[in-house]
């Protein structure tokens, strides 16, 4: 199990005031409802506080205001979320790297490799590709020729990187990431045969990047597709060639972004959005789910989505209450379509 | 091939009355055009009826009303359907189980492993994998420490199971399903860089569960994403972090289901729709494709949806037809409106 | 790197016109900004034109039209982006396949692998495997028994195929792709619990098909799945089973096809779509992204779709325009009605 902590320890690193005993320690998370005497938990969620209660948390991890419910310790926080981010870190980080080659991985000659690294079983690194130190590569990843993966990053297994692609420092690709294939890049004959269109370009993936499972980013046609710095991509993603996506910007699943598409740092992107290719989105751009993107966003703000093109958060809400008043609106219109018509044709 | 079964056996297996020889035999299942004397086809959509009449299969399963439009032997059945099922089973079971662990696998110290398990080439089991009599892991399976799989469970190729996962007995997994990879939890600082929560909960899946091509189901954050039994999900889903899906509930392909929401059991739900996080969803709900469903559903029923929020199915569908006429609606308004505003500069 | 090429060769080769030095020599592609005089660029999209004058290419493929802007040699074309992806694939070619089986693969007793193909590492290939020649079976990589390849089809790492699917000639199948998956067929017990319904059939890939990453394509309940020649498919689609894609049929990504949905040939069919089950799409149709289907589609064109079922296209866009005064449309009409109400009531 996890090593214990003191909550002295903790308010100390993390900068909380502490009520209760410094000395009183604590070894792993858990709910409000299932901590026992050796967990840290916390209350961030207004809509949670009723279960502060009858909380036996070793420590909660809460704000000012929702002191005076606590029963347990408490390390007061004006973020809590933020502040459980941070101890639950600690208190679980990822396992340690394990360095070793397993003997049943591949790797081509030519590959920088440092002692330091864990190549899991089963994976396959070709010609050249580079590793910084204490990469972790996953039971069955595949990295193609030329591939290279900075320090600290860790593929989870079964991740695909194709040629050339290029992932940054501490970095963590999840279960069946590809990174790399090409892109959708085809001319059209006038018979309607497609003529493929070479994609030459590659994948640059920033540092402290996160790309959930089975999410695929193409390769760029000419020139690279790039994620940038601190980037959080969920599952089942679509990137196209070519994208740009700024630092900092979050995106839920099931997205898909059209080719050329440059997003803007620290957006939020909410899941199932579809985002239409050659446009630009500012920075601290913030789309609801299913949101349609047919062009450019030129300003920060919310935007929200739901099937139709995005629009400002207050007014697309508004229009979706209609929606569900459209068949009513219609049969009014109808009425007083009527009621005119009659006093046309009324002789008065 | 198949082994052939006769009209008597399976009348009899399966509760039918047969009308024709029992005597003869089926090996195997066909469509109402392409079946011939050693198949068995089946009638259950009423579109297909006129095809009866030139069929040349061993025997259909059909209800009693369409019999006498039927030229070859029938098995009377109030579900066709259901009926189908069941001697397609009998007649196509999945290949046996192979025991053997492939010298290319790679089992770590401390797994559990029966004699009756097939193990497939280049599939890695991570420390204290353990696995039920029976089981059957494709090629290039994944089973990171501590994964478990029930007995009579099939993991298709390419299946990655993370850290602990528990899937359930007969089981179905499809190649290239992600159970278990972090889910999406990230705090924000006030730069807007993302301070990464661990997700320390697992993924316990049922028994009976099938699971489609590419899916993805997210370990909880605390505590468990929980699959319940029976439940069977299409391909390229994803399920959020600490969402819970009731028993029998089945899923269509491309759906995605935020974070920490319930699912009651025997819900249908359609293709590509999107459901909001920390809401619940009551038993026996039927969604439409691509349903949006932003807040809670209390009662079973249908619901539309298509891109609106979800509504109850007659209703959206009224709306939906409305939305074809919307720009008619607007033009018609104004015509009203310029009458109006006539009549009112009508000096009369 | 790549071979240099003479402009000559080019034109020759090509059938352009060309304006320059047929002696230069390009020996690869790059785009209008980036280009040097080693490298041959295009200009197809007129909002690029601007970047024409400060062009430093080798050479431009262009209109001639845009010839006057065009400050180094050009090839001209009446459709520069076609040319493009010719000279590019001219420059740019596939790796050429190594021919050899890696040790590290799994081949089954009798399997068909001309001494022309090359089987990366980890590769499986199950009983009575069958390849072309000079096809490339990428690492990780599982083919099931009794699939096959058709001669010089390229299957990048980590492609799954099922049990007997059967690929054709010239195919480049991405990172992660399923084919022959089982459908997603079951039926209803009373008490909402499935039965599985066998997939018996397959899937069925024509020649020159290409299919992005992680896309599925699942096996036929009963008879195949079958994609025609020349069709491309993106990243993260989901066909369902006993669908048919006709010749030269592009699709993108996340889109969702339901089960026996028989596609045209030529049909351009945009991002997320979903398309329901059992209907028939005719040739040459054009569906915009997040296009909804929900019955068939009889006669070419192009239809809308943003979330609303398909719609002629001008049709369809002026409601979307509409969609977002949805709430104002209420507005007035609320207005409207208060109006006649009172004239109603004026005394008069």
């Amino acid at each position: 199990m996890n090593q214990a902590v003191t909550l002295g320890a903790l308010a100390l690193r993390h900068g909380c005031e502490l009520r209760g005993d410094p000395e009183a320690a604590v070894s792993h998370v858990a709910t409000l409802e299932h901590a026992g005497p050796d967990a840290v938990s916390f209350l961030a969620n207004p809509a949670y506080r009723p279960r502060l209660r009858d909380c036996r948390a070793g420590v909660v991890i809460l704000r000012p205001d929702d002191l005076e419910d606590c029963p347990v310790a408490a390390l007061l926080s004006p973020d809590p979320y933020l502040c459980y981010a941070r101890v639950a870190a600690e208190l679980h980080p990822p396992p340690p790297c394990a360095p070793g080659v397993h003997p049943s991985a591949v790797v081509a000659a030519g590959c920088s490799v440092p002692d330091s690294c864990e190549i899991g079983p089963g994976a396959v690194l070709g010609a050249g590709v580079q590793l910084g130190e204490r990469v972790v590569i996953g039971a069955g990843c595949v990295l193609e020729s030329g591939a290279s993966v900075g320090a600290d990053s860790r593929l989870r297994p079964g991740v695909l990187l194709g040629e050339n692609v290029r992932v940054g420092q501490r970095c963590l690709l999840h279960h069946g990431v590809v990174l790399g294939a090409d892109g959708f890049g085809f001319a059209r004959e006038r018979d309607g045969a497609w003529v493929k269109v070479p994609q030459v370009g590659t994948v640059l993936v920033g540092d402290d990047v996160e790309i959930g499972a089975n999410t695929t980013v193409d390769r760029g046609a000419i020139g690279d597709t790039v994620i940038g710095d601190g980037v959080k991509l969920d599952n089942l993603i679509q990137v196209g060639h070519n994208c740009r996506i700024g630092a900092h910007t979050a995106i839920a699943a099931l997205t898909g972004i059209s080719g050329s598409t440059e997003i803007g740092a620290r957006c939020m992107i909410g899941g199932q959005s579809g985002i239409a290719g050659h446009i630009r989105i500012a920075d601290d751009v913030m789309l609801s789910g299913r949101a349609i993107v047919p062009s450019s966003i030129d300003r920060p703000g919310m935007y929200g989505g739901g099937g139709a093109p995005v629009d400002e958060m207050r007014r697309f809400q508004k229009n979706v209450v209609r929606f569900a008043q459209l068949d009513d609106i219609a049969r009014r219109l109808r009425v007083l379509e009527k009621k005119l018509e009659n006093r046309a044709e009324d002789p008065q």
